[in-house]
């Protein structure tokens, strides 16, 4: 079987439903979209790696659906409904492409969202990079930049799961009770167009970790913030079962975990997120754990570090 | 320099200018877009790696310029005017992220073509992801489906130049007549821009090989084609350079020219495009010589068989 008829087989028919926004989807040399009137569209791009961001133990269709949720979750940052999927495949061998497929459309279909373009490559590593493109009503994009100080920071999700399941999953503990966090990305699309809809302008994904994305989002908004670890969604479970150093350190820096972190002023409240901090004038982000200050060895993942 | 850093320094501010189309540029999770009313958006996406796309001893500044040039010959094929680009790098080590940074944000600087969002990621190969986007009047899209038997097949652009540079530049022949197409990519964006205002319905760029992507259109088309290899571009000149056999191989399958394949109507004519052949309904792509059929070994690239 030859590269079209595996990019046939493996793609072609794949993925969420056609809609109307796709003039012109896979198959010709790019595809057309017509966003509805009043309407901006909204993009993202991620890369994922056999290595760097999955385990080489890890079913690569397991990766690639991952792969494809991570991407998506970058539309449930800003608030976007979800629409189509470019997808850039590259494989060690045909086996790889059809994993890789399997997975990826998969995820699409899961969340109806189009695949309409991209290409497969064979390469010395296994890798895709997901592009996905989704829509929301003009000028209510949610940011990084626009929390005030005096605003209470949320949180949409958990965090320290991820990073926890991870090393399990490293550890040979297979069925670990946090791995299903580390092998099933949910990116918060749902969650993030609720939230949008509720007047919530600021707001972010936790992927490198919290510490270092809440501190991407400060920066970006030109305030500091304060966060009480405590206040996690589900820290007396992640406490119990890996221990408050651990929790600590996983929670703070284990990233991949999705969640969104979003700013709202006082006034505000949310029924499908915790509170876990306020916005304050002074710069620089400060964990807390009952009230005192704690500190947390390494910073987030830097890929050239 | 840590991995955030190593990005402003090697992308932000680079690229094209800023554009009222992009709403939302670098640096949130997503960017986001408006086109402007009675466009339709046109996205295409590219993976090119150093040793499938290119030669390991090119430059990779050069590669990561070819990668975006490739990228881009893709909106020049459906006619759209380029307006942004995704970049996601994966690169072996800091000095690979700046090297290609250079090369991708000088080519989208020539093209005026604004860096909108992408990533960074530590690989054990060096690759790029290029995915762009361009904007045209609503359903005037030039597509692969659409050609009519009687039409007339056109070409702008040359064929056979960049496979026989890549051949020279392997022999260690780097200053080679040739090499110049292989090194220095041109996508056809004006070229393409024209073609779609003048009425050009069915176009398509040679990417995987004259024949290979002929065959896609006529297909695409239901129609069948008759080329005369003589009427190409510089022909003669070709023949002279490395004689009629390899000739014929690297025009029929060389790929990666990047010259505009289209068909019209045979009242149209155009002033930057040689005429080369005719639509027919009999199926199939035949490859003449002075009137006479000729076979040439084998097909496009194909990266999985």
């Amino acid at each position: 079987m030859g590269e079209f008829d595996l990019i046939d087989r493996c793609f072609a028919g794949r993925g969420g439903q056609p809609r109307t926004f796709t003039r012109l989807g896979i198959g010709d040399d790019a595809s057309v979209h017509q966003p509805a009137a009043g309407m901006e569209l909204v993009v993202s791009t991620d890369t994922s790696l056999a290595g760097v961001h999955w385990p080489t133990d890890l079913p690569l269709a397991v990766a690639a659906d991952r792969a494809v949720c991570a991407a998506l979750s970058d539309l449930a940052a800003m608030g976007a409904e979800a629409l189509c999927c470019w997808l850039n495949v590259m494989a060690e061998d045909a086996g790889a492409v059809a994993q890789m497929g399997d997975g990826a459309t998969a995820a699409l279909a899961r969340f109806d969202v189009e695949l309409v373009g991209g290409d497969t490559t064979r390469s010395s590593c296994n890798a895709l990079a997901v592009t996905v493109a989704g829509q929301l009503p003009a000028g209510s994009a949610m940011r990084r930049s626009g929390a005030q100080a005096g605003d209470n920071i949320w949180l949409c999700g958990c965090v320290g799961f991820h990073a926890s399941g991870l090393k399990q999953w490293i550890n040979d503990c297979k069925d670990g009770s946090f791995v299903e966090y580390f092998t099933g990305v949910v990116p918060m699309l749902k969650q993030g167009v609720r939230l949008r809809e509720q007047g919530v302008q600021c707001c972010m994904d936790i992927s490198d970790g919290l510490l270092q994305d809440a501190t991407h989002l400060a920066c970006a908004s030109d305030v500091g913030m304060e966060i009480e670890l405590s206040l996690l969604p589900d820290w007396p479970q992640l406490v119990d079962e890996i221990g408050e150093a651990q929790a600590l350190q996983n929670a703070a820096h284990g990233g991949e975990d999705y969640a969104l972190l979003f700013t709202a002023p006082a006034s505000m409240r949310f029924t499908d997120a915790c509170m876990i901090g306020r916005c304050r004038e002074l710069p620089g982000v400060s964990l807390m754990l009952g009230g005192q200050p704690v500190s947390v060895e390494k910073g987030g993942y830097d890929h050239f570090q």
